[in-house]
């Protein structure tokens, strides 16, 4: 199983700037991610939470295989997570939205980069299913 | 309704430092609060909590028309918050008891502020009272 | 007496940037906060200049009560104001009338914070009337 | 009361890189724990979250006479923590299991340490022993 | 079609750490990235340059529908090559073969990223796939 | 008419460094400006100030339709000058007699570029007469 | 003879965003500099490059009486370029066609001009016209 | 003769913290002077202005054999200032009443010492009379 | 054998401020540390110098199974100290009478604690003593 | 083989400063490289280039036992270069004619050390010998 | 008695830049000051060391009314000696023969300025003197 | 004569770690400069000291004609060696053993070595006698 972790504030989307995000909204990911997993034949969950400590009791409980985390501001300063996400073994990817890039300066840094393999930045709600196809081959 | 936020460790005033941050207790500050609201006939929530996600959820409600916040501790750190009140499009007030600018260096920088209308700082309870005598007139 | 002192280019207020400073001339700030003075009965001066020292002079007569200061540019340089404000034991506010934080990084500095009681960001020309209703209960 | 906070993926021990952190299991600190407090003829309390909200809420119960804290990542950056911290008069120990100093960049900071009494870090378990010890004569 | 243009050293892949960028060579990205180009019809040209400049020059043609780039070490401080991807208005894509953030200080910062569109990072070879099946519903 | 403004100091040349500033007096300089003023029948004033809010005052008056500015010294930290010609939407260039590049860190940076058209430097008195020609065509 | 300098993407001009660079193209430019050159009766020869080692090798021919150079992105990093142009002892200008100072940070630190007699900046292609006005009485 | 000059808030000596600047008033200090000049033959002239430029104006004058200085505030900005010095080929000493680096960080930076031949601080008003005794010899 | 090891002005406790250091003086420090190593039945040896060199002699002897050190002022900076400890592979403990994190900033950095096992600060002489609690057991 | 690389204006020498660089022309080093090539009876090839991307397709070819560099200005960004040379594991020398540490801040800075065996700076011609002479060992 | 402590290689004077230190040897200040001892009837002791530690413990024994120190280059960085000063109630003056702030950047910054009274530099050998008469009034 | 100064720690040479330093001891080190001494027939004195004063002192006798020096962990903040390098006129060269710039980012700093002639890392004991080769010529 896979498991995909959306950190704070994500669950507004469709209400955060459009020029920014898109204009999907919170549900349009989840649907577009359950037909991913339906095709595709692998189980997934999504996990959603504003509370960094819950996001790492999730991580904790170890019962997936591969795992995608976009973790919303927490991404800048949530050494707690990134622990948590050290301590696994399994194939890890970081995913963001909007390219982060050309945001504020504070976006440019994650302190996550560092405890995951890989990283995919600025290819909208496609960014989370070539996260998915990446793991297809490697859980 | 105008709601209120107080951050992290404010349900504890009245026990902090009284140099710093006078001496009323939390309840002073509710009842203040709330006569203010009498007075004036305008409905105000006073929420508070210590958990980041619990501040970004009750913001997430969209159910009010004016905001005063006091992120605590969390003004200096809380992107994820930031990102929270980004989404606001209704008017936004930061307010600091005390003069964070003759405290510890830390507490100098706001990541707040970018995303707020305006900001009170170092005047007290009376502080909260100015916010909402802005917000009256533009909600 | 409560004098309001305000730095330079204030003057010119109507003519800078509209999005940042509202459409609001001088004058009419001055007609607003005259208008206060009558209603609550509480002189006031209103003073203005664009020289460094001239400000630091009209601190040094010291005959008023209160003291309302939107330094203009000095706030993010003016040492010698600073000096100045400190040897003063009356409260004092800054004033900002636009969101000096979502500008130019040089703007989210000021030297004169660490000296005044309070400060007052963003609120437009309210800030000012806000800043005369705390005085008005403290001196 | 000795009250002995550990925050967030301390819940992992035996989990985490054995290099770092040796080879015990949470289970195994919270025994050795318990055998001191016997032998000792002092009570102590072990509590663990990984949600700093709730750890704040913790300190905020004031019934306990001394306070052990490893903070775990929060240890370098919740000033909320710090407030919490800040508050109370009861001597407070911070520990940390492996040598900090060792390892990334991030971890040579901590936000905590100005307000506690002291510091034990490096010293595996043993390290809660010591603080115990410590606050043994002065409660 | 889709231009992929490959930056200094790459051309040597097999012969740089295994341990960083896997043992594939140079030729068995080409096979790879060619297979791809015939399974799904879109044609594709990978160009490779040790010289700055000459990357310039062939960015300069024009005559692609989508672009790949990974410019090596030009990433950390070519703004050139940031000036001629600036002029592009057709998607463009930033890919990394390993993870740049688990290695040296310097290989964190490019200079590249906020003229592309997206980035993936840390995916071995299967990272400039996902940027073609990207890219292959842009164009 | 167009304004040519001289800060601090500037007043004192030929006294100045000659390694520096060249051996041309201000008069020399005054003597020359006139000079291109009367061949070009264009109306120029030259106005010195050693006070940086006379300055400020001089700019406020808007009666010209072109300006040169060399603001000595003020060039590093006069954002008080920086604002009151923010305000100006006529043709606006700095002046810099010496290759400013050359000499003191600190006179590397200026605050008042940002807000002017252009800059010329290092082309000694002749600068002065090289802005005169851009503006010729510009007012 | 005056040898003019362009670097990398300048052959772009009327490519580039017309907001920064105007919307004259490289031919364009060329063509204005020849013009004056035959008004002057002064030889003037134009030399572009993509490729920073090509720019050190003309340089290094040294069979010119003046020079203007716009590194163009060179300009932030190419020591090299800098070794070059240090060992000129002919009279040598910078020219930038854009107000380099209201861009991206990085845009506004140069390498070269230290190395430089003076630059021009945010003149448009007018800049070069009037360097060649300060060399035409310089060689 | 010697040129005493003494910058912004000086003049307000005795109402500034004695615990920083003892109890002597501004008076206390020229009635110390000008009894020094009285016993040493020497004639001084003490000057003191809040006004940047006019202080500038003043060193220009240049009719003094010797010049002694406390910038006040200015001494940590005024780089105008420091240029006015730089003309000067007469000894010059800064002198500080109190110990500058005890008090707040930008108090450390003096942007005047390296124009002047010496410096003295933290001796109270007897650093002046010292700086007097040294002038004596050189002048 | 365990040699404990303090630097310089350790040796004038009981002189130093005693609202930092407690009022115990060095000869307390020593009787307290004996005393231990009488019940306890380990040798200990107790030296101090106020020369960096002597302290690397002494430390270059290796005839004990464990170091306890308090390296005073030399914490900060004693690379050579450093490099001294580095060699070494017994167990060694860094140790500081006050809380160093409420101290100087200077304070805050170690370049010892890299090369030891571990440290405690804060705890008073009681520190020293659970280093010897925690060597008793290693070596 | 020995291959030794001489970077960007390596072939100006004699043109550059003498006081920096000694009067020595490059043709004089070539000769003496030459001349301790034929009594050491060790092939040697000398390769100079003043284009980044030509140094890196020399150092590609693998067909020599030992190389020094001299990068030039390219020392202190080439991190291209770098790459090409992390590559090799043959013995490698970084040499630099002049001592850079007295020099631009810009030049204390090398990208190449910590990728080759050794560095000589500072010691002339004769520092490609004493290169010469410890690879003569090596290889 | 007033102690005169000199650092390291002040022994050498004489020996160290005259355009610097001026051509007074060490034997010269010795005598200028015993000179003034015995005119002023107050005894001194002149102390020179190049240990770090030999002038901490001659500080130590505490046997004298008033302390000028030259630290020497040890000014810069030896916290020790800071500590060792802290210790006193005397009156203590910094010396430094040259003015500092003109020479190499590391040599603006005093450690030992902040537990000092005052500082007196660049009025060479006369700079002791002053200090002297300071001191006189003092103890 | 040569002196060979070896500062702290060096004398432990053959205990520090071997992948750094290589296996060869103290006393290896010395037999293999005394050996060249004899074949080159030029006087050596090695001098070993961990104290940095008395390195100092050795400095300032003078007897030599050239020196190496490799100052250990001094290298990187003892500019009170640096001081008492300056006054030498004869040729000096700093040696390292090891190749400081992939160690320790401390490593890589020197305040020795703008006062040096030259410098050579990395070459293991090779790079002494390197130096003395150089040296003889100069001598």
């Amino acid at each position: 199983m896979i498991l995909i972790i959306n950190g704070p504030n994500l669950n507004m989307l469709g209400r955060r700037p459009i020029s920014v995000y898109g204009d999907g909204s919170y549900d349009d990911l989840k649907e577009l991610l359950n037909e991913w997993s339906e095709i595709n034949k692998i189980d997934i969950e999504i996990f959603q939470s504003n509370i960094e400590g819950k996001i790492i009791d999730r991580i904790h409980q170890l019962n997936y295989d591969g795992l995608i985390i976009n973790p919303g501001a927490y991404t800048h300063y949530s050494y707690a997570i990134r622990d948590a996400l050290e301590i696994l073994s399994i194939p890890k990817i970081e995913v963001h939205i909007s390219n982060i890039y050309v945001r504020e300066e504070f976006r440019k840094n994650s302190v996550i980069s560092e405890v995951c393999n890989g990283k995919i930045t600025g290819l909208g709600f496609k960014g989370y299913l070539l996260a998915l196809e990446y793991l297809k081959e490697k859980i």
